[in-house]
């Protein structure tokens, strides 16, 4: 049987793009965090949506898993098979036309295979950007970016993935193409299908194509990073500053003290940007879009410039900033930004981590840093906390790094820190997943946390969509 | 068993709201432009979500029909039952409480029954606004609102009826509650439900609260109405203050020339706002939400007055622009907003007529306001066409008015006049319902029109989320 659905999979997409030995396979069995090991029965790399099509009826008529796969980046494992040998992953890596980027009308329309940065690349050749920055935007593709609804440091600004979407095409579980592909930004035809399939992880069809938003590239930006006393206080400052630019601030991210520890050690030979960081730190940066902003002043610096930089004197002088550093060029707001980029080197300077992606309310943030050492304290004494969070989006990555773990934390205690975390994300009206997803990391989570009515609609829906459980099984739904 | 029933439902609502007499129910049977004469078995007024499930258990265990109304107010015949006096009318109007307006948060939470006009009143007192206006808001209600993802004059900005909600409370057909009243920014834990719901008509369930985003009123406004001659130079234009305010037009609504003769002929005792309306006339209006944009400039007036009033100057000059009215204080703003708001009463002026709600991208709908004269001609000679769009959002409404049918345009030909106009517009890769929705009047469209497979999907979601076919049966899928 093996050999004939693998005959017929070749005789779809070409047998060169049917993967089954084991060194071919290695890249796509495994994501690239090297978190999932997984084994499948073989990777097909389809060319275009009707191959993908053609691999979606053999896998029904044999009752064949499917892993879709783009550039296999995501933190939870969602996109990597599991170790049965049995599921195939259907990797969109072909697929990697831009097929058109309209200037005028600001769209791009991208086939699903093509990565991120090619799409940075390509808008800024039109003076445009595709909005959606993370690390991993080298590899990760434009399927798996929207099958997992990605976030990043610009949602503040401009939405995460699924707010960046007008069409899209999607492949279903028994391989009808459904043509969504509009560039419309007004049209109740009926339900809201394009939305139930990006963030649904692969679990509900295949994303193939979209059509994207593009917006114009911010002419000029205002960087500072600075130290405040509380987190009220700098969500204070962000009102102010949305405010005194029209919601322009593009990042707003924030470090706590330990943060900068961390980075002088790691990086003596640079200067530090902050003499004395405080409690709370932030990263901010203003995109001026608009002539207003963009224009320079009699200072001879752009508007959005001595806009922030009046905003923090003010700040200063009345003692809620302690400290502040504005970039007054390109390569001192790249230095700012690394401060922030690396985040992941810092994090791993102290062990093994149990690491959560959450969100709560804004002004929520405090509460849940302010309790939450209590609450590990019994679980891992002395523990090592290291936080980043996009403090706009009240999202947070916070890392717990128990003593005496370098090699690894123990399951067992893993779980419970993670149940502390969730238990009191949940009293704050939280959410176990801000921007990563739930793949195979986050499903009894889902099981445990999420609202019950919600939990079977979202099963009523899959069993609807996909009733043989071919597509993704074991991910996203408990 | 039909005195069970209504037994039934006033012991779960109150018997004093369970209308059954002819005149107590005749507002909630028949639409707000009278177009949709129903016949309920009874009007039934919930007080609370838990009264709205119980109403859902009952009408599962009786299989009854359950047409869920708001402000009824809807344009397509949605929100109102059919003539078999079988079904009932869920009425929210009792559930109109707004629970809380977080000013620092800017979220605002309530229940379905709120008029959308109290909740700008509400928003305003703490110097907020819900950015979506429309002519009806005066009585329509936030649940069908969200139900009908309605749009207006200020989606260019804020986005529809979607884009403004953070999280939904809905009752399912077999009365389970489900809650995702969350005022999260990012929350990845699994499908996206809410927009399911919103836009969905009561055909999947019923939404019973939200949870909705508030912006910051603008400090000031820029308002004009002009005269260009073609609608490219008009979107050049559009493009030019979008990057000039930074995304801050609020409206760009075109009328074409017939337009101001009407307008002149009704109201010939007002001044009229052009002196020689061209073929493209635009009212534009940009908010200034940013200080940058709201600060009074060296000339008196807010800087945003000044960018406008220079980017029309330099068009005037160039001979691009023909003619130009720039409100200088707020009675001449709401000049220039009667002669927008006027458009069905002008509409009116030239008999029965058949209206189109539709979209095309707004780069096409020269090619379509072109094309579409000589495809009326052989089936509505010389007919009259009145047209209003929200041009930025290549919205058009498209009312084409026969010669002869003073009284009532006759079926045949009015189905011949809707296929020409919606042949045009999918070729046009536009859509046949731009912010009105489908309810009953475009069921036929969308079984002509829309992918089919989205229609099968959409199908498929009906059945798995409502399989007895008890909510509002016979609206939106064919």
């Amino acid at each position: 049987v093996t050999k004939d659905i693998l005959n017929a999979l070749g005789a779809c997409v070409g047998a060169a793009n049917v993967l089954s030995g084991h060194t071919d396979r290695s890249a796509y069995d495994l994501d690239a965090m090297g978190k999932y090991p997984g084994h499948s029965l073989a990777v097909v790399r389809p060319a275009d949506t009707g191959e993908v099509s053609g691999v979606l009826k053999i896998a029904s008529a044999h009752n064949l898993a499917v892993v879709p796969q783009g550039g296999n980046t995501g933190l939870t494992g969602a996109s990597v098979p599991d170790a049965s040998a049995s599921q195939i992953v259907l990797s969109l890596a072909r697929m990697n036309k831009i097929r058109d980027i309209d200037a005028k009308t600001r769209v791009a329309r991208v086939e699903a295979g093509v990565v991120l940065q090619s799409l940075h690349e390509a808008a800024q050749m039109q003076d445009l950007i595709f909005p959606l920055f993370f690390g991993a935007r080298g590899s990760a593709m434009i399927g798996g970016v929207l099958s997992t609804n990605a976030g990043g440091s610009n949602v503040l600004r401009y939405g995460n993935a699924r707010a960046l979407v007008l069409g899209i095409e999607v492949v279903l579980a028994d391989g009808r193409i459904m043509n969504l592909m509009s560039e419309l930004y007004k049209d109740n035809s009926g339900y809201d299908l394009r939305d139930l399939f990006i963030g649904a992880e692969g679990t509900l069809g295949v994303i193939t194509g979209a059509v994207l938003k593009l917006y114009p590239r911010p002419r000029a930006y205002a960087t500072a990073l600075m130290s405040l006393n509380t987190l009220p206080d700098a969500l204070d400052l962000l009102t102010e500053l949305q405010d005194l630019t029209g919601n322009a601030v593009e990042a707003f991210e924030f470090m706590p003290a330990n943060y900068f520890d961390d980075y002088a050690r790691r990086f003596a030979d640079r200067k530090m940007p902050l003499s004395a960081p405080g409690p709370v730190n932030i990263l901010v940066e203003i995109g001026a879009t608009s002539a207003a902003l963009a224009r320079t002043d009699k200072s001879g610096r752009a508007v959005v410039h001595t806009l922030l930089e009046e905003a923090l004197s003010a700040r200063l002088e009345a003692g809620r900033i302690s400290d502040a550093t504005i970039a007054q060029n390109e390569s001192q707001r790249a230095a700012l930004w690394h401060c922030r980029e690396c985040a992941f080197e810092l994090a791993t300077m102290h062990g093994a981590m149990v690491d959560h992606d959450i969100s709560v309310p804004p002004a929520a943030v405090e509460t849940f840093l302010a309790k939450m050492p209590a609450r590990l304290q019994p679980l891992a004494p002395d523990a090592r906390v290291s936080v980043i969070a996009h403090l706009g989006d009240g999202n947070l990555h916070y890392s717990v790094q128990p003593k005496g773990c370098a090699r690894g934390v123990p399951d067992a205690l893993a779980d419970k820190i993670t149940e502390a975390v969730e238990d009191l994300v949940q009293s704050l009206a939280g959410s176990f997943s801000a921007e990563h997803g739930i793949g195979r990391s986050k499903r009894a989570t889902m099981a445990r946390r999420k609202d019950k009515t919600a939990l079977e609609v979202m099963r009523t829906l899959k069993t609807a969509l996909d009733p043989q459980c071919i597509l993704n099984p074991g991910k996203l739904l408990p």
